[in-house]
């Protein structure tokens, strides 16, 4: 559900980046799939498909090119945590759009069906907050660098807890708002804060300290994440389906309306007597017809490079170093270009 | 599922505790009602079934009562949060089974279907989570005890996704072996630890800091947790339907095979041809029959029972005042008593 199935250039990134960068991508992959492995022949059957579920690993990138290089174990943890809620979320998803595939890939729920995948998504939300969890203290170790690894963990399981709940308050204002053509721009915003930007955003400060760059960072992880779920919707309504993997109009066959649409219908006011409720596939075409003819998809798109513009501000007068800020801009960029 | 709508008796042993008993609870009640209110409009259609879903709020008791009155505020929000898990597992059962009622009441997935359910049973497990985290220190906070705190909730965070890891693999183990009528005594044990136990054995350890006393309190958890979920089993067959709440052989139909059929098998091995796949309600009940004539259901009690009493032996030996040991050896006979 308002996702694509065309990656972001994590890749770019990686190749362009210092040898720790991949080094600790691979770690945090090496985490992933333990905690996969580790439910024995439980996971057994889903384990793939739930590792290939989250994709890419876009927010466990930005937590350690945000944490950098100097960053200790927590950030590896927080880099696997964040996108263990990721992939929960994703997991039940599919199991509420019945969903027979994600890339191109069999889900979980088509795997093994409704009721292992509620319990899959369960275990990897669980999973997540165990990850930042720091073991007790061994006998010998220094009191204060122990002290200090705690609270950087609390901390940490303060900003993923609060996103966590960030990301089910989109899902129920998302259904909320179901089949509401007349929904505002404003809702949609909320909504998309809550279901894609606040993750985002807790992936550029999870793996830091807290300090004065935070709050830089923070936007800078709110403005991708808006922009790229703009361009995600953007993408639902123009396809073509052979590069997004689904149908054109998914989103409008769920009865989730966005920006698009929102703006379209501000350009042709019939737009509001559609029910999504009596949509058929072509129908949804149509409708996608109808949207792109107003113009709005570019007006969309323009709306989320100006967020990608703004969160690249916002770093380049963030205090880190020029190498590390480069890769940012590179990921926001990188939002963008899947699109283009 | 696997749960009864007969309540244990917290009344009673609110009625018999010192007045911090009660006050705590009163207080955990209103970090609940905080939570399901926080959401705003969002969660308000399904707040009240939300809240309802936990029932009797005997977890947090343990917690409560486990901690002592001593205890510090971490201690509350540790019950909160645990009530909060198993109330999130709860609203997702209700979705799996497509329930309608729970203890009398509407469930949220029959308010509001299967979408918000599981977007609430998301949130409730995160806002668990959230529960436990600690605010930003004080500028004027001592940084003893703020540090204190911070490994005390940390450690909390430990105990929880380590449980609530352990429910999804629960679930997981019981999807596994559904329909599976030749299954063991040894599985069946494994999946109540992780299904039932592990949740009251981290209710009776995570309010209180670590000390030579959480082994006997954690094994105090995991035997009253696994005599719970027996004699629920026990009356899930022998009914009668007007005091559970439900049809007689409820986890027969669904697949989940329980001790009361596993021993009834050892003495009429003709249980075994039994196709669980073909059952309807009137063949659970006559199942329940076939099972009970076997004497399995007295068998099955009285494996409680030695739990409980183990339960109640690993309370007195325990360090703790005579007034808790005493409640707590009451909340053990309480779940007995629910049976009889």
């Amino acid at each position: 559900m308002n996702r694509s199935a065309v990656p972001p250039p994590v890749t770019q990134v990686m190749e362009a980046a210092e040898s720790w960068l991949p080094r600790r991508m691979a770690q945090v992959e090496s985490r992933l799939a333990d905690v996969v492995t580790a439910g024995g022949e439980r996971l057994g059957p889903d384990a793939s498909a739930t590792l290939e579920a989250g994709g890419k690993r876009l927010r466990p990138m930005l937590v350690l090119l945000c944490a950098g290089p100097e960053a200790g174990p927590g950030a590896t943890r927080a880099a696997a945590a964040v996108e263990l809620v990721h992939m929960a979320t994703l997991v039940h998803d599919d199991v509420l759009d019945a969903a027979p595939l994600r890339r191109g890939r069999p889900t979980v729920f088509s795997e093994s069906g409704r009721e292992r995948a509620t319990a899959v998504g369960d275990l990897l939300l669980s999973r997540a907050f165990a990850e930042l969890a720091v073991g007790p203290p061994d006998p010998g170790e220094d009191a204060a660098a122990a002290g200090a690894e705690r609270a950087a963990s609390e901390r940490q399981v303060a900003i993923l807890a609060d996103a966590s709940v960030a990301l089910a308050l989109g899902e129920l204002a998302q259904r909320r708002d179901a089949f509401d053509v007349g929904m505002d721009a404003e809702r949609y915003l909320d909504r998309c804060l809550l279901k894609t930007a606040r993750l985002f955003e807790c992936a550029c400060v999870i793996g830091r300290d807290e300090d004065a760059t935070q709050e830089a960072l923070a936007g800078f992880g709110t403005e991708i994440g808006l922009a790229f779920q703009m361009l995600d919707d953007v993408l639902d309504v123009s396809g073509p389906p052979e590069r997004t993997g689904k149908a054109r109009g998914t989103d409008l066959l769920d009865g989730t309306v966005t920006l698009p649409f929102i703006w379209a219908r501000e350009e042709d006011p019939s737009l509001s007597e559609a029910d999504l409720h009596e949509l058929d596939a072509e129908g949804a075409e149509e409708l996608c017809e109808r949207i792109a003819a107003t113009g709005a998809l570019e007006r969309v798109c323009a709306e989320a490079r100006g967020r990608v513009q703004r969160a690249k501000d916002l770093v380049v007068s963030a205090p880190l170093d020029a190498g590390r800020r480069e890769l940012l801009a590179m990921v926001a960029d990188g939002v963008v270009e899947r699109y283009s």
